[in-house]
């Protein structure tokens, strides 16, 4: 096993002591960055994924450009609900669209089961080769829809304004819904099993819808399947991630269902989070994605609010509230990278 | 004056003793109505918000079809931009546009004064006619977009995914932020003072992008300004609901604003925010609109974890925690009415 470099990052997740906040940021292997551009005008995206050559590369990327530290395997959480028998296209600026969403109990009956060797194993091989060319110089993050994500996706086909459809579903077939969360949960447990034996040193689950449930729906539909997600991963001591966007409510449930680091969206407050539950879980985040628009100063000034909501001690990992945005100039992002490297010393 | 015979809302506005939970909806003059849509079939929306005689019956239509507490004035937030200067269009099911959004200072000193009695003396004639037909049957609500939204609308043009417009905008530009969020306070002011004055017996403010902000930037890009609208707006004793969608944080400075009742979407918890500012002001919602879609025995279920969770006592106006959606089934939502009706009266 490779010794990893800068374990930072690592180390952090478990709440360890270090010299200064590590960071990376979500969505770093992707469009803002000319040399990603540069490879995804040869090839589409789904054929990125595909190709674990392309996808060590693009993930490689920030490394070197930006100096974050550690990569997150590109890939993308639809590739499950594909692996599963559906249809995956993504559409330039319009974003994912799966055919034929599912409806009914008979359609989540009729999807294939999924063995991550088997149907996803382009992912894994993306892993293994990434992990190789990486030689241990930052640590290897592998990642997963969570299954009420996943099921949004499934069932609305898309990415939704009122998610009218996956409301109907859950509401007026709830045992079909269940099912569909349950399978997912152990298809999700599965391949970031399969991620962490391939070489991934910690997997983050995006839950990137849980903010549109009400907290008790929240709890039913998608919490319990969360931890029944973590509790079934097969790992030694890699730390699992939950970023679960909006999820402003039941924090302290969400520090209990497994997970090493919570991630926070910028909505949050890091200090009134930690006060509430930061001795038993590490945080991750949280910077407005939208403030890498902004002039460097505020940038600076912006980190340093971050940094200082913590506060002094261990178990931050720095990074955005959501994804970064293609149109972000990556010199800012490079900026922001240096200052938290920085400043980050005096909060340890 | 007319009396008004059931005046159960504007006393749950100013937290009096009651018999029972009065209950109106966002949008309840909409889509989902068949009513609405044959009178829609005619007219386009615009041309319904410009014309007093339609958009007065399309206010009534929920009034004696669905038996809610309160009508509000069927209007568009947007008719702020549109009497500015700047060209509106509404785009069937894909939402509002303006053209030539606004993306400097210069642009921000072109746009036009308005004198509510003026350019929007529609709406005001509107509002009277409405006033008349009703005949006191339920208060009249008028309503504005807080400077926020409104800024939000006018600078990204339409709705938005990333909010990347907006966000450039004050981060690079603060000053021309700033100048056209203090003009829209004022407009919004005199509109909403107006209105009044033509007879609306509260007055609601949509804020509903506050929570795209980092609550440093609500306070000083929101809050700030619904403070100093109220604080302008010339009123008797008509009530001021203030509704920020996804402002889950500083709900107590949000409570300190100024305004009688705090509008709350499906995500809060009604009993922790009741605890935490509701000796202040009065609480409005906060069904998930969504639970309109799901079979009666649910919206039961539902509409009683909303009254639970505020438990008993006064101060607490029934409603979704955003719009109705327009496919949701009408009968669900006079279900809905009726049994808030019947089972608040326990809660009292």
């Amino acid at each position: 096993m490779t010794q990893i470099k800068n374990d930072l990052f690592i180390k952090a997740c478990k709440r360890e002591p270090i010299e200064r906040t590590p960071i990376w940021v979500m969505r770093q292997a992707g469009r803002y960055l000319p040399e990603y551009r540069a490879v995804r005008d040869k090839y589409d995206f789904i054929t990125m994924c595909k190709t674990p050559e392309l996808a060590a590369e693009v993930t490689i990327q920030p490394i070197d450009l930006i100096g974050v530290d550690a990569a997150i395997i590109f890939s993308d959480i639809l590739v499950i609900p594909e692996a599963m028998g559906m249809k995956l296209e993504m559409i330039e600026s319009k974003g994912p669209k799966l055919y034929n969403p599912i409806r009914n109990v008979d359609h989540v009956n009729s999807l294939k089961s999924v063995d991550p060797y088997r149907e996803l194993k382009y992912v894994l091989d993306a892993v293994s080769l990434t992990k190789k060319q990486l030689n241990g110089r930052v640590p290897l993050i592998g990642f997963a829809g969570a299954p009420w994500t996943l099921m949004t996706y499934m069932v609305e086909g898309s990415g939704s304004k009122n998610f009218s459809e996956i409301k109907k579903f859950i509401y007026n077939q709830p045992d079909a819904a269940h099912k569909l969360l349950d399978l997912l949960a152990d298809i999700v447990a599965n391949y970031l099993s399969a991620k962490i034996e391939s070489g991934a040193n910690a997997v983050q689950i995006f839950d990137t819808w849980g903010g549109i449930l009400s907290p008790d729906d929240f709890a039913q539909f998608s919490l319990q399947y969360i931890t029944k997600v973590i509790s079934k991963i097969k790992r030694s001591s890699e730390p699992v991630i939950v970023f679960a966007k909006g999820v402003h409510y039941k924090l302290d449930d969400l520090a209990s269902c497994g997970a090493d680091v919570i991630g926070l969206d910028w909505t949050m407050n890091l200090k009134n989070v930690r006060n509430m539950i930061g001795s038993n879980v590490a945080l991750q985040g949280n910077l407005d994605p939208t403030i890498l628009y902004s002039p460097k100063e505020k940038i600076l000034n912006e980190a340093l609010k971050v940094l200082e909501s913590f506060g002094k001690g261990n178990g931050h990992i720095f990074n955005l509230g959501h994804g970064i945005l293609p149109d972000v100039n990556p010199d800012h992002l490079k900026y922001l990278v240096e200052v938290v490297k920085k400043e980050s010393v005096r909060f340890h």
